[in-house]
């Protein structure tokens, strides 16, 4: 049975509890519930992991190479300057698709360059808590053709 | 009953006769009759608009105020220089998705800026025409809500 | 009898019905029939052109070189990026008034640049639809000279 | 009765008598002569204050605050990098129109850059002397409404 | 029968009556016919297209594709900034040239940049009216071998 | 009892035995310490953190949230380039004070921009150890007003 | 007995009475007599000088050499342009602390650039008219040491 | 007895499990153990570590300082935006060796910037994982010199 | 009976020995033979001179000023850095007609200057050993007329 | 009989007694001195004036134009930014020699950009107060050729 | 018998004889002595080459291709700005292993860039005469590969 | 008795027969032979050397170190790129002495760095031949001293 994995970067896990206005009043937990239901309806496993700590994302993406066949991967302000998830990633061989919660282009200039985009199948940016939703979704089909 | 505007820029119109290894082998036609099929199976008019030329873009978009909830934009080229689109989409006050076929971001450095993402609500891609119907199903839920 | 031709670019047609707070709440023809009034009282004969594209005024522009006397172009977004309309003002060798509603360098960064001043004999920008009023003041100063 | 301030900054009291071929034939004190009576047939007060020093440029407006009601400035080489005339004009909290004999965006690239323009109300470029007359009159609108 | 397609974007129309000291005393219709002999003397077909509109430019491109050999291209100020160009030419998938009359190396830093010569053959720039005829020499060698 | 927490990044740790003729001869503990004694006259609680990683300081803010009611923080060299640790501090909402022992902007160039300057409230350089005593005097202020 | 000199530049002599809210409701003189009060309890000496004029502050830094023992400065917006400051607080050879009321850091990307931090001992930002408390207090450590 | 630490940053542990035709087909087992035997043959004690962490690099480094005579080093992605590693080799106050497997030179533009090599004694890339047998030796070199 | 110099700059003496795939199988002695041809038959006398020495290339060109009529240069590498060769040219106060084989517009970012360019009356690239065809051929029509 | 003016901007005045090991051990009294001998000597009025305010040396630039013949400059810092001073010395119509007395290519990379050089007829710089007296000299040749 | 073609640059002569502080004692023929004598050992001849024309240096690597079968150069300042080098190693098509006595990326920042690294195998730099003795040992590996 | 060497680059010899509006009417051995006398009624050395050849230019500097007291050099327009001249130069451990005839600043921008400015005493430009006049007396100072 194919399985998906997504990945969270720094701070993703404060998604519902801290400014609501911008990043939605869902928790982190929630969506993956949610994700779960949608993926297991479709007849695929589906892992999560999240970490503050680049280091921790590496490894995990170091081991998800033999198990996983697609990663959806939200960064965080990682997105924008570890060159080590991007090495990580292109070495994992796996399919990558990019989240994004909010819309990176419509903010600081520091969030304009992504290290994830260039190495990624595609993206999703700006849509809350569905920009999770969609991803899997396209992440199901990729695993399923 | 609440109604989608797909617009579609210069040379998306050539899709699936051309270069089918990067933009895959669908027709624009075919893309669009999946993209009502799934509209009208949720209860939500549909309208597709394609040209090659700016101006056309900006009538239509203009036209599109009063009687569109929603445009879905694939400004093709035009997404990295035309600073007009930019500005009649910020006049028309209607919520934007942006989508691309492919991933600009694995692309030439000149196709890194979008003059409609800082406009958007968010955008898809990277995903083919996959992208699209991605793109449509987001906008069937922003004019439901 | 001298004639000035008054040429608006993309999305300028939009005036009075968008975003007032920015541009005001006058419409472009109620703008363009104070300026005739004007020009009637001063004996001077003046046209109004607009279009969302480029080409459109390219070809105005062209035209303009043997029956007109002095340009005054709000060029909107194209401003920014529209060599076409540089070099189509060059060739008219005519005088050229560059006006701006808003303050664009009070803007985002991308509209700093102007391709319209380097050829303009002179600018006004920022009072609304009194920078047209002033622009038509110096045009006949200048056909009148 | 309301109160105009025409401030000029390093070398515009060389109008008139150095490269009279940019700038033209008249004067400073020409040109403000005429400025008076425009002001005074339209029953608004005018005073003008000359200094080729950025201190006195600022103590000037630092004053104008309870006794001027808009500013028209022609800040000379200051526009390009004087970030205290900025300062003192923001402070000012008084409406401030940019003014320009020549046109600075077709000269050298360092001045394409302008500290004034982005907390002035508008401007106006490259008409020579009668820069300062629209200016003026933009300020007599301004203060009369 | 092979057969050539020059196209000639904004302001090349103006040929041989503005700026001739530039451009040289030549029209647009005068230069083709001369092409047009040569390449009739050299038995491959000859077109001509001429637009102010990038949209128009590019729904020629587009058309070319099934009927023409190889294309001759003075894309004029789009040069510059046109990626739809760029995107249209690359999907022709036909033999590009690029030509211009004057040396754009030699003006404006602005005109450094082209978007048309990295989907060319090659190019050919600063000879007049000879850059087309020189131009459509290497396109009868090329269409033939 | 209001209580600050100050948090030190990578290389902080070595403060006094590490080029003490740069950093100064105090070690870490001794100026948190010092410290400890301040906040204990005042009144105020004070808490110490200190990681090499990334990942834990963003643990470490997160989780100061509720707790914490002012930090002061030298990120040492994420300082320049942890947009993670930006958000973190944006995202805990409490007020920031940035520290740094020597002068960054008198070193070299990539020491000029700091990622944590944009969220402080203010920041304290290149008094050495004593910076950390006037960030912590100001905490106390801010906590107690 | 050691003396500070307290130098502040253009238009920090509207503190107290322009945009309140940014730069608090203290005037420049109640903060200059709070910092006398703190110099006199310590046994130190202070003088004060403000000027617009950059000419005025580079004669004040010169003169100060023989008579001061350390230098607070804010030199305003004259921190991001003046390089006769830098030369004259270099020359003058006495410490310098650089203050800033509000943060500059987080304000626009020309207040990013300080001519005084290179030559500095060490800078307070952000704490309004506590900073240059902050500062007083560094200074008297400095003179006493 | 001397001893040389080689430290190997994120992703070099997945050395010829991963990607061969660019990294070789040697695991960082392999490689280690033939620079344990070179070391040993040549009487120098040589350790090992890695990490995907840059705060367990920093740690590592930190505490090699009075144990280890020289270290080689690897920092793999991180060699482009850590300065926190910077910041700890340079307070190590050791040799550094700077080593790359393949030619981060000849690869994209973010990996021409090294913050490893300002504070290096010198470096190898291009060689595959005889680049480490070179700098092992230069490092044997170093500490019996 | 005018003559024309023919200038081939570094490695263009390879030609037709390296890399056929790029710059095609004829030899630059073949080529010339055929240039030679073309001069011969429309009565005009020509010269060749190649060098990997920008030190001969000056010295040949400033040696050329009173016997030659037009100068044709491939400068090779040195296009994109010699600015002594720059100066030769201009001093010569010849035709100068710059020649590329390949298209360097295509090529490597550095590649895309040119300092023959700015001095050359023209140019052509890209079309392999006939751009030098092209290239005698305008210089026949300039020593001609 | 002609005059020579040399000014002297920000900070000159304290040559001689201030960081000798660059700027030498003579007093600009000293200098100026030596000059007036030099020039007295071949017959030449020359006349000093120094300011630390650009304000008063643009009033003394504007005042020179009828009665000089020839300006020596050194502009200290101001040399660096003021377009006022470049401005002034423009309209003066008068030969402008720079003088430095440092190298300031040898210095910090904002020194390297002089606005005093475009408008200069030449400059010196480097050898100390004998740059004075080289700069003299050319300025004697200027005002008796 | 295989051959290695050792090259230096532009004052590599001067090796041992200027500057010993940063580039040793060795002159450049001992240090060629020492690699003759490991050459030989290791049964493979090698030769030298040293100009200070680049030139020189490029008929060198021309005459190399097909007597060579490994080039290890020091191009010296060359490295930083010398395509033509560029070009005539990538037209060798033989192995390149770049060398530098010193670090060029601790140096000046113009010393960062290097055009023989995109077409190297790989490189040493930094240690001195023995960066020459690791490379002519990676040189010997590769031609006995 | 102390040696001056004068130092011609690429295009100096052409001096006087090329260009005199520029640079003069003087050939460069007439120059030379005035400062010829110069040096002898100084009781000074002279000898002079000219090249196009960067090579040559760099083996007579590396021959000066032993008998030459003082460079005075016009590398011409390898100024702005030849760093082996920079090298070369900085390896002969001489004073030396930038000319330049015409004034680099005044004209393109790739004039306005110099390679050798860092590494000379001082320099004069601008002056035409007189430049050599200066230099050389600089040059009498500096060997007498």
């Amino acid at each position: 049975m194919a399985t998906i994995l997504v990945i969270n970067g720094p701070n993703i896990n404060l998604l519902g509890t801290r400014e609501p206005h911008i990043y939605g009043e869902k928790t982190m937990d929630e969506i993956n519930f949610g994700l779960e239901e949608v993926a297991r309806s479709r007849g695929v496993q589906i892992e999560f992991f999240q970490s503050n700590h680049e280091g921790h994302l590496v490894d995990c993406i170091q081991a998800a190479r033999d198990r996983i066949d697609c990663i959806v991967i939200n960064a965080g302000a990682l997105t924008h300057y570890s060159i080590a998830l991007h090495d990580a990633l292109r070495a994992a061989e796996l399919p990558v698709i990019e989240v994004h919660i909010s819309n990176p282009y419509a903010r600081e200039e520091f969030r304009h360059r992504s290290y994830i985009s260039p190495i990624a199948v595609g993206g999703i940016f700006g849509f809350g808590p569905l920009s999770y939703r969609l991803a899997v979704e396209m992440a199901i089909q990729l695993v399923k053709s």
